[in-house]
Formats: C-alpha cells, structure tokens, sequence
C-alpha cells in the first residue's frame, strides 16, 4: 500500500495508513514480552474465498486485498493489523477470521440479487451478509439455553446496534441475511439507511449535485435515525430526546423497530416459522423498550414476551413466557471469544505448518 | 409541451408527443358519435396532492405536471391523453383516477425512507406505492367474498404480473405497501431489480461506465427475471424453459417466488396476522404452480392451499382449504371498473360544475 493511502474508520480520524500501521505496532510491542501460539485478526470481507477461519499465508493476503473493493473502509486496515503483527511477532502464525464466512452457507435464492447475472459471474456482485462472528456466537449460546443441537433448530439472530442485520438460521447454518454486498443493506440503522427504492440515488445526487459515491457516503453516514431524528445516530441520545417530546426522534424510534419488526416477519416466512429469536449487540441487549416494542405485534407468530424477564432481569436469558411457542433470548455477544476458538482449532495445523516451516529452511 | 419532446411507454415505440396526441385523437374519434357523462383517465402519479379520484381542472393538470420528475415515463403521456380527450369531447369532464390515491392513507412510518429527512419535506421524496386501483378493486371484492366489512378486516392483496407489489390493506385502507418513491422499488419483477443494497449502484456504474440513469435503466428493463434468466421478463416464456430444465430460468422463478414468499411473511408482521390473502393481475391469478410455490411455508402463520381448488378452478373463488385460519382468495383484477365507479360517483359534481359553467359563460 503507498505510503499516502489515507486511513480512515468509523471510529478513527483519518490518518496515513503507514502512520496506522505503527500506532498498532507500539500497541503489540507492548505484549512484546509475551509468547502466543495464535494471533488472531478481525476481517470485514471474505468474499467467496473464505468459508471458514484460516492460517493467514501470502495467498490470503492477496484475497484480503482482492475484497478491498467491496469494503474499502475496513480490509486494507484489516491488512496493515496483520502486516504489523507479523513484524512484531514473526515467529507467531496469524490468523484470519471474517465476518462474511459463516454467510457462505447462503442457498443462491437468498445471496443473488435480481440484477444481471453477469455482475454475479463476472465481477462478484451478490449478498455477502456481515456480523457472521456474532450471528455464530449467540447462535451456539441458543443450543445451550435451548438443550437442542443447533442442527434441529431455526433461529433468527438480531443484531441490534449501530449496525444491525438480521440472520436466519437453519440447522445451524445461515440460510439468508439483510445485510448486503456492503452492510450498508438491509434495515435502518445508526446513521445507514437500509435497503431504499435504488431510483432514490438519482434524486438525491440531482439535490446535492454530487456523484454517486457521494449519494452513498449519504446514505452510508447521514441516513437511518440520524438522518429522521436531526439529532443523533446513537439510539439512547435519540430515545431521551423521544421521551422528552422530540417528534422527529419519536419517528426515528418508530422507523427504527418498525423495519425490525417487519423483517422478522419476513425471516419468519423465509423459514417457515422459527424456534428462537434471540436479541443481541448495544441495542439488542440492553434496551428492553425497544425490544417491546420490536416483539409487538407477533401474536400471530407465536411470540409472547415475559416483561417482568425483559424489564427487570439482566444478561443471558430468556425473554419469553414460559408458554410462548417462540423462545425469545437476549444473548450477549462475544465476537472475540469466537475468534480465540477459531484460532485454537487451527492450533494443530499451525504447529503442523510451522513445523513444514522449520524443516523446509 | 413542446413538440419535440419524444413519447416513450414500456409498450409503444418511441414518437414524438405531438403524434401520440394525434393518435389518441383518433381514436377517440371513433366514439365521436356517442354522448358520455365522463372520461376517466388513469394517471400514474398524484403524489400527496390526491387522496381520490378528482374532475380535471386546469390545478390538477398543473399537479400531474408537477409528479412528471417522479413518473417520467408515464404523468407527461397521461397528460397528452387528457388533452386530446378534451379537445374531442370539449362538452364532457374529464376525471383523473390515480395509481397512487389508494395509498395516501399509509402512516410516517410506512412511507418515509430511513434518509435525510429534509428529503421528504423539500423534495417529496417518500414512498407513494402504486397499482392503487388494483389492491383496491380486489379488496373490494374480499369483502364480499368474506362477507366481511373490510373495515373489520386485515388483507393483503398480491398484485402480481409483469410488476409486483403487494398491499397490506388495514381496516379499508392501504397501511403499507413494496412499491416506493418509483415502480421500481420492492421485489423481483419481470425486468425490474425491486430494492437492493444502494452501494450496488456505484459498482455497476463502474462496471458500465454509464450515468446513474444508465444504471437505473438497467435496473428498470433488464434486471428481474430477465436479468437472471438471461432468456425473458414474461414469466411464461421463463417458466417454460425452466421445465425444459434451463437452471438460470429455474433460479429466476425461485428467485421471483422467494422473494414475495418474503414479503408476503414481511407484510403478515406488518399487520400481525391477517384474515386473507388475494392474488391478483397475470400470474396471480393465471399461474397455479406460481401460487403453490409462494405459498408454501406459511404453514407457521396458518396458511393451508386447496390444491384442487387452486388447480383445477377458475376465475374468482378461495383456493385455500375450508379450515385453513388465513383465507386465500384469486381475484381477476378490474381497474377499468374501478375507474367508471369513480367516475359515476363524481357525477353530481360533474353535473354541478357544468352548470356553474354555463352560468359563467
């Protein structure tokens, strides 16, 4: 990567991508004393190359780079993590776990667009899906507060934050997903507007005479309860300014668990009707209003909330009435506990491959 | 509209708007001879300006003209077709019957898009829904099938031929609903993509190096079925094809079929259950393998199909079984009828008016 790539994150200003790539190799240096079997690093985009965790080798690098263009925010990063890892622990085998490879096991129905098939074929447009590592975690947390193995189970997991994606799980492997090609997809979000009726991008580009990149920068950071409330993308700044009276922010909240709503609704149907629904991330976990008012409204489907366990219990557990058809659980997610097992599963393969390693030089 | 502007319909041939005006002078010349109270004209797109079939006065003209920027295709032509009837029938009103009147009942949080909010107030932008007269005429038709006041019933009408959208009805009136700012908006249609992730726009247009329009074009008239298909957007031709075992045509019919299996799931949340479910318009009411592969996996919401009656009967009947608890009805779609209702009910205000006007002159 040339030394002027600019970085830039949700979270971090913008800085050179070399001057990035050092900020994290004095954070590791700071372990530098330590010695670990498995380093293991976060990436956004897999594409079709990655179904599962792997040993990170010069050919996932360039898989890595490959995607870039599908998520040019957050895998060259994810690279210079992993390239500055490797200086400071040479002798350690890193390893590469991605948010889009649990999504991998999507039937073509659920993962193609209606578009040309070309785009498919030629240049790999079609629905990724993303939070995979949180999908996966709270869906092996159902299985254990359900007593049922997750290959007997349909579950919808909802990932509720700034970001959120819906997942359907069938025995255990996800079977369709809101989030898209980018996460941009899907429902309404902190600041991201979702799915829209795409002829919307050339009235908006006519508005602010801008490109097109600049419509979905829009739509990317100025759209979803920022962009209705006026106020904020953070859901508890906007609920404060509902319960206060502010009408935009009372619209916002209702956008925001109406989309919920209805695309469980459609998870439901996509699934022929579920076992679980577990809630999870910022929102999911830890606001009970917004759960209620997201389960409003289900009668139909079986869903019947238990408001003394929703209101007033907290952590994993159920939500539901101990007679609901449908289980509803509020399971906190542990991405990084994911990882760390995902990397200790590869253990016997890296020693394998370091061992290659040793013999071969 | 100036001469030169070029007249272009998803069925005629590109010509300059003075001839299509010409055109449809003569034909209306052949009914020269008769006497009418009115002339009923659909227009595609009235906007937030009409909640109801209206009598043409100079205003509305202004309004039709006013929704060209979102029906480009369609409001100018509609407008040629009112001023030639006027020019013919100088003697009689003209009345304007809209695809979008039906619709203007849906609440904020059915029609705003998760975006700027300024959009909406400034520009308009927000979802208006189509194929009005449709949901509506078949609507009208459940209550007596039912025999049931639709103000006491929650249905949802499948309008599902070359384009697609569905309606969740509440009580009488439109409550939500696929289609949005544009026809374009919702599920797979015949050449049309529905909603996809927006980021998908900027790629394509990469890959075309076309405007946005360009790939608006694409997603209007070579997306959908065709678009997948590679074979054609008419259902017929593809299901065809799909039997002769062509893969890319059996995709494109599960990928149609899935994706209003999902809404139809999306649209039952929407409402929390509903009483019935219509299909109507080409293959809605003329496909019965269509219908079983949508419907099936609704047995969660308690949905149950009558196969003979769905098979092997015709025209407008249930063809879900005595027990099932949602009722599924075919219904042929009249929106002729519905536009000569409305036209004879605006009658005593015709009348009125041309009174008025021969008072005035």
């Amino acid at each position: 990567m040339p030394e002027e790539t600019i970085v830039e994150t949700d979270t971090i200003a913008k800085i050179p991508a070399s001057e990035y790539g050092n900020r994290i190799e004095n954070v590791l240096k700071g372990f530098s004393q330590h010695k670990f079997d498995a380093i293991c690093h976060r990436v956004v985009h897999g594409g079709e190359d990655f179904k599962q965790s792997t040993i990170v080798t010069e050919e996932v690098k360039a898989s890595i780079r490959k995607y870039e263009r599908f998520a040019p925010l957050h895998n060259p990063n994810n690279l210079i993590g992993i390239e500055s890892a490797e200086k400071v622990f040479p002798d350690t085998l890193q390893v590469a776990v991605f948010d889009t490879a649990f999504h991998q096991t999507m039937p073509p129905s659920s993962y193609l667009y209606s578009i040309p098939y070309e785009y498919y074929e030629k240049y790999g447009i079609r629905k990724y899906g993303f939070h995979g590592m949180s999908h996966r975690y709270v869906m092996e947390r159902a299985e254990q507060l359900l007593e049922i193995s997750a290959s007997k189970l349909r579950l919808l997991s909802c990932h509720i934050g700034n970001g959120v994606s819906i997942c359907a799980i069938k025995h255990g492997k996800s079977y369709d997903t809101s989030m898209g090609l980018t996460p941009l997809a899907g429902l309404t979000m902190g600041t991201r507007s979702g799915n829209i009726d795409p002829s919307i991008i050339s009235f908006i580009q006519d508005i602010e005479e801008s490109s097109t990149e600049g419509v979905i920068d829009i739509l990317n950071y100025k759209s979803g309860v920022l962009g209705i409330s006026g106020v904020s993308g953070d859901l508890r700044d906007v609920m404060e300014a509902a319960k206060a009276g502010d009408k935009r922010c009372q619209l916002a909240i209702e956008m925001y668990t109406t989309r919920i709503h209805k695309y469980i609704g459609l998870y439901l149907a996509r699934l022929n009707g579920v076992d679980g629904i577990i809630f999870t991330a910022g929102v999911g976990e830890n606001s009970p209003e917004l759960r209620e008012m997201i389960c409003a409204g289900f009668e139909y489907a079986g869903v019947v909330l238990d408001y003394e366990q929703n209101r007033n219990k907290h952590g994993e557990r159920f939500i539901s009435a101990q007679y609901s058809p449908i289980k509803v659980m509020v399971i906190p997610t542990n991405e990084e506990l994911i990882m760390a097992r995902d990397g200790y599963a590869l253990l016997p393969k890296l020693r394998e491959n370091k061992r290659t390693a040793e013999v071969v030089s």
